[in-house]
């Protein structure tokens, strides 16, 4: 299975040793190496197999952190962060072992400032948890990946979404960092002004780094007013073809959409199973709207005369709150509806995302893709931005279907990329893509392993990830 | 005058010799050594000295630029790159000598995508023959930094300009970048898909790194829809403070200004003398929205009402073009009519940036400053971005009046930082503000060093910019 490298890399057993012996002293119970703690940290949602840490720390601070560092960066021990696992391409494995850093624990908000539209927090805090935090202020933040995801692992993957087509992504979002670097030193990447020409953008380059640069301690975001007004819709159309015009179409008018995201019929399918609706089994189109009463009904209207346009069916609207969850069922519960479509088996999840325009042929061929090779396989696209998931149902206890699954990622990373796209829109490249790296970026990867290599020169920080270990 | 780094370097002379030889040879008539040349190459709008390269080549492709920098890398012989001269920090001054590469010549648009929003451009198209070329497209390029800069010198200093506060600064209009690096290699940052999470993010690693990092040899920008509707209009304050509390209200309140600028009573006085106005010499804020017919009404009817209940004088607008442009007169003309209080002086123009709730304050102190040191210094700000601009006049020829003006902006740089702000909010680092990007960043610094030094190890790229020469 060449494509997938999950090879184990060395391991510096001597060194582990001595780390353990150090963190258990410094951190007591807060220090764990049983099995069930080490599995749980290297559970991802993909198929990818779990490489476990050798224990797993929980900080409560930025001097735990500095003291984790201390002692991996002593002995040459890997650290792995981890916020709640949900990362889809094994960012959170620990393929030389060493030490998994839980940040549950450091979940706090530091600084809402709602004059400046922003907001401080730990990396461990989830982005359920930070909207609770900031109802009150009539702020909140639109990133949505659909798991609740922390914003430290948000941040570090460089996380988008479903709003992403309003709201832009992680790397939009994040004002400033701080962070922890393999020699111990705590770091600032910008001020929280707004914007900066100062120097070179460390913000950037950290946001998407998968923890092999530094470790994120905290995050400044920026923050945007709770609409006013929110609508919703949904509209089914002849061919995957006619959603994306309609999509191009609405980008091209400048709606400010808030969501535009497409299922193709059979996740239409598969959700009309799982939740007993009666949607058209044809490739359809969930959108949200966000602004005022009149914004919202403006933006709805003008859609409206779109979707005619392009020969959809009715655009069904509404801007009522509970007709809008009812309507937008299908889009909310897409993931497990696509897994139950054969509940025996597992689901892989991968994604890749092209310019809009080439958007419904490359969904196009990797429906006739999926139809010849007989494999099950829903997709699901946020169509704004030209990306789009597939859920492959296979067996994983079965060699030939995860040959056949693997074979089929492969050809996918590959047409995204031959229509000048990317082989992850927004799930990073962890240990599932990385043969598609070199692939996309050809000799941009010897400047980012360049990098790499003067930030971390002991390979301590989630080493195996983006890069293969050995390298 | 220890704030302004603008020695010389070491020069090499045995390897600038060799280079000139070949590229003599190489360029024949594209090879100037010309005083004249190489003056015009030095020229940068600030008062800093100019120190000129010893020659400058106009390329034309990116085989140009390969060849000029292997010449250069063969022999350690430094090389600048130059859009149109208008940085405002001493980006294009030669502190070590060497090579100018003039991009003049190599400013076509190489693909437009309507239906992505994006094109693609060599480096030294202007930002306004770009959208002459455009306008066929009902698309346009929003970025405007006052200036009609080349892009290629847009994207190296991450410049942003009046509408960055409804689009962004060039970070975020960037999609991916064609670079030559120090090795000669041609790298591509990203592919033109929207959106990414393959690795690190190097597209906003070289916007805003000054050509210290890599030659910028093709652009992909996204691109807007030329607004239906464009309206204007003019409002006057009792005080910064009100009109500042006008600007957080409107940004909170999420309403889309594609300008909100602040001109100081100073700069309305200059305004007044140089057009023959009459505005209120009050600090006054002019405002710019984009839309439709009916969302231009509705955003200037809900600016009034924020204007009134902040204090201000009746807010004036228009959605008819020649009465915009009337009412905009004063803000278009603002750096000439600031030069013209004080015709036999020079103008410094320099800028930093603060979070928005801080803006009224350091503007204030600002002015405090301004009038205790007896300076004539006009004061102009995007204030939707906490991001401002002080125009002071001085004798360059008046070593005291040098001395007072750079005792000035170091205690405006100090004052922005110790507000969270940064240095510099839009016209980079350069030779001008390299003390204080240590004070900004601090350890931070280290890491950029680190990528300068594994990027460019013979220090041949825009050497003595950012980092001091020597370093």
């Amino acid at each position: 299975m060449a494509v997938r490298d999950v090879r184990p890399g060395l391991r510096n057993e001597e060194g582990i040793a001595a780390v353990l012996g150090i963190l258990k002293q410094t951190f007591g119970e807060r220090f764990q190496t049983g099995q069930s703690f080490r599995e749980q940290h290297a559970h991802t949602t993909t198929y990818l197999p779990p490489q476990l840490p050798d224990a797993v720390v929980f900080v409560e601070s930025t001097e735990d952190v500095k003291a984790v560092v201390a002692a991996c960066a002593a002995h040459h021990v890997p650290i792995i962060p981890f916020g709640v696992g949900s990362s889809l391409e094994g960012q959170v494995n620990a393929p030389s072992g060493g030490i998994s850093m839980d940040f549950s624990r450091m979940n706090r908000v530091l600084h809402v400032s709602p004059a400046d539209l922003d907001v401080t927090v730990e990396p461990g805090i989830t982005r359920e948890e930070l909207n609770r935090e900031l109802r009150d202020t009539g702020l909140f933040f639109p990133i949505d990946p659909g798991a609740n995801a922390t914003i430290g692992g948000m941040t570090a993957t460089r996380a988008s979404g479903t709003n992403a087509v309003r709201y832009g992504t992680m790397k939009d979002n994040v004002l400033s960092l701080t962070v922890v670097t393999a020699d111990g030193e705590e770091i600032r990447t910008a001020r929280r002004a707004k914007k900066s020409s100062a120097g070179y953008d460390l913000t950037r380059l950290f946001v998407g780094s998968e923890g092999t640069l530094g470790i994120i301690t905290a995050i400044t975001l920026r923050l945007q007013g709770i609409p006013e007004k929110i609508g919703g819709g949904v509209c089914a159309f002849p061919s995957v073809e006619a959603a994306c015009n309609a999509v191009i179409m609405t980008i091209q008018m400048g709606i400010p959409v808030a969501r535009i995201e497409l299922l193709d019929d059979v996740q239409i399918r598969a959700c009309n199973a799982y939740s007993s609706l009666d949607y058209p089994e044809k490739p359809t189109l969930f959108l949200e709207f966000h602004g005022t009463e009149e914004t919202v009904a403006l933006q709805s209207a003008q859609f409206a005369e779109i979707a005619a346009d392009c020969g959809g069916d009715e655009f069904r609207w509404t801007a009522n709150a509970e007709e809008r969850t009812k309507l937008w069922n299908a889009r909310h519960n897409a993931y497990w509806a696509g897994r139950a479509l054969a509940s025996g088996l597992d689901g892989l999840s991968t994604d890749v995302c092209v310019p809009i325009s080439r958007l419904a042929e490359c969904v196009v061929e990797t429906q006739a893709d999926i139809e010849r090779e007989g494999l099950l396989a829903p997709i699901v696209g946020h169509a704004g931005d030209g990306n789009f998931h597939v859920l492959v149902l296979f067996d994983g206890k079965d060699p030939a279907s995860v040959a056949k699954v693997e074979a089929f990622t492969e050809r996918l990373s590959r047409r995204a990329l031959a229509m000048d796209g990317t082989c992850t829109g927004e799930h990073g490249i962890g240990q599932g893509k990385m043969a598609f790296l070199k692939e996309e970026m050809g000799g941009a990867v010897d400047l980012m392993r360049a990098i790499k290599r003067s930030f971390d020169p002991h390979q301590i920080l989630n080493p195996g990830k983006i890069f293969a270990a050995a390298e």
